[in-house]
């Protein structure tokens, strides 16, 4: 990786190797700590669009960069990658975007356009995409995310925010939504009358519940936790609910499902899970345990099942996400909150004591120190 | 599972419970040694064939269920999935065949044709199908395979082999080819210009690289020892080699497959295998460590990719693989060996001494006692 510019032989700071001042909420060390902090974005270029950060929601994936959970954090690091907000600039070259349209950013802010990923619409999987923060740009300083007053983005890395789309519970969408809705088209489980489960009923897990329930799929929730059947069924609209601890209650489902969309991130046993899919069933991996999971390969084997795993989503499934999710009145379930709450946040994220997103309400808190 | 019939509460034998004579090789116990065997076959139905078996190939699952090693099998065992033989009895509503025709028995005798793997031309997914030995059968018996002199079996289940085939090199297809070919077209990895590695170059994958080099497909093997390397390029037409403990190599392969056909069924690491795959590369498991694998969902995720378990292949599938074989001269690499060497194969079989498949002269070596 590469480090930020030089000029003289000395590094540019991050408040002053762009042109254009920028205000956020920064981790500087593995404490995780958010505190303010002043840095710079570049000029709009001629394919950018500047935007004014309306709302950002809090991934969990935040929570892992700040803290360093991955090893490749740099600090300082402003995390955010589910960013709404409005367009305050247009480049020469930009046609989908004029000032004043509601856009959404999310986990990718660039990629190289032309590998067998981009070119198929998947850029979430180019080799040299640009992460939306703790990535090193074209340029060679880093990106900088969404809990902050601005950003430029290259037009293709900005959707468009439908207009009946409420803009806070929106923001969950670009990250946590496409992560569950590209698996879901890409594996042919959208289609009415399929079966699905939902392993883990947070923040993916959740948003995967509407979606499916709005293709006309039929939708059982699979959690460690009895205590969330009411608001499965009756918050969320799930069909069933299953205690993944009961066996009773696994036998009675067992080769029932078309598919499985599993967001536990903890370290877990497949072997029940992959029992409740039918022949040819799809368990699709999008929450990222941090050690090997074991693999029943002849459970694998006997039943002519898959495990995929499927990374957020591309630019175009991005968008028609997004347009589906405005037809038929998919959001995220939100707790808003102000920046100066983000620190006790991220505590309670740690505890999974949230339902079922944070969106930090940037426009309205996030004041320059 | 049920057991034999029993007739005034007392079980029948093998020997009389149906009213025609047969004679195989048995194994009496988890030793595994085989040795001659009176039983007897039901009479031809009028759906059935009956068939003068020529040649049986000794798959690593015969060697796998003498001895026992999957805990359920059921003594006495007659193995044997890889029949080849001559129609001497069409029942009278037999279509498909008449007398003197040469034909195939594969893995499975009977399904129950209405599920939805069945209606779907998966009957090796039913999870009724009936397998042609070690399996109860419809009315209550033991199902013996193919280490005999003769079978009765639905003409569902019978495959017609081509005129240009040589019987003996053929009989392998019908487990070890149709259990390459199937996911290779299944997973759309049988398209021209694709690049497939084969994991393990034994009975499975010798026949995986030349079914895919007959697609147009280029076969990279990647084998633990080093000295396969020459009858993989030379002998089987593989495009290219690599030892899989060799750093450089596999570094130099990282991210050029489309797939991966793993035949390994020892105890191995799947991530470097992984890393081998495209984006939204396919690693399809035919062979069953009896232990689990290690699955690193970190970079299943990253790349969009699928780790696959494949079991055999359906009957139209079958056929279509033997025609294919036929036109394009794909056969199994074996040693002819008489019946009453079996058991010394199943040694050298245990210490994979064999290329690639044993396949026992039965016609002109299996005599009754």
């Amino acid at each position: 990786m590469g480090s930020v510019t030089e000029e003289n032989g000395v590094k540019a700071s991050p408040e002053t190797q762009h042109p254009r001042k920028a205000f956020g909420w920064a981790a500087r060390d593995n404490s995780g700590v958010l505190s303010p902090f002043s840095f710079s974005r570049r000029n709009n270029g001629d394919d950018d669009v500047t935007i004014k950060i309306l709302y950002c929601g809090i991934c969990h994936s935040d929570l892992h960069s700040i803290k360093n959970d991955w090893t490749n954090t740099i600090y300082p690091i402003v995390p955010g990658h589910e960013i709404v907000g409005a367009v305050t600039e247009v480049g020469s070259n930009v046609r989908k975007f004029k000032v004043g349209d509601k856009v959404g950013v999310g986990c990718l802010v660039n990629s190289c356009r032309s590998c067998d990923g981009c070119k198929q619409g998947f850029e979430n999987y180019c080799p040299r995409m640009i992460l939306t923060y703790n990535s090193v740009d074209a340029d060679g300083t880093m990106t900088y995310g969404g809990y902050s007053d601005m950003v430029v983005v290259n037009e293709h890395f900005v959707v468009r925010i439908p207009d009946t789309m409420p803009l806070d519970k929106c923001a969950p969408l670009l990250c946590a939504g496409i992560t569950v809705y590209s698996p879901l088209k890409y594996f042919g489980l959208n289609e009415p009358g399929k079966h699905l489960g939902v392993v883990g009923l947070g923040g993916l897990g959740h948003v995967a519940v509407k979606f499916a329930k709005a293709f006309g799929v039929k939708v059982t929730v699979i959690s460690s936790s009895p205590r969330k059947e009411k608001e499965a069924i009756e918050r969320l609209g799930a069909d069933a609910f299953m205690v993944s601890s009961n066996p009773e209650q696994m036998q009675a489902a067992m080769g029932t499902m078309d598919g499985i969309i599993n967001t536990v991130s903890a370290v877990h046993s497949l072997m029940p899970l992959l029992f409740l899919l039918k022949t040819r069933g799809k368990m699709i991996m999008v929450g990222a345990p941090d050690k090997p999971l074991e693999l029943p390969v002849f459970s694998l084997i006997m039943g002519g099942k898959i495990v995929a795993g499927s990374c957020i989503g591309g630019m175009q499934d991005t968008q028609e996400m997004l347009d589906f999710a405005a037809k038929h009145n998919v959001t995220a379930d939100i707790e808003l909150i102000g920046m100066d709450y983000v620190n006790k946040a991220m505590e309670r994220l740690a505890k999974a004591d949230v339902r079922y997103r944070f969106v930090i309400d940037i426009a309205n808190t996030l004041t320059a120190a």
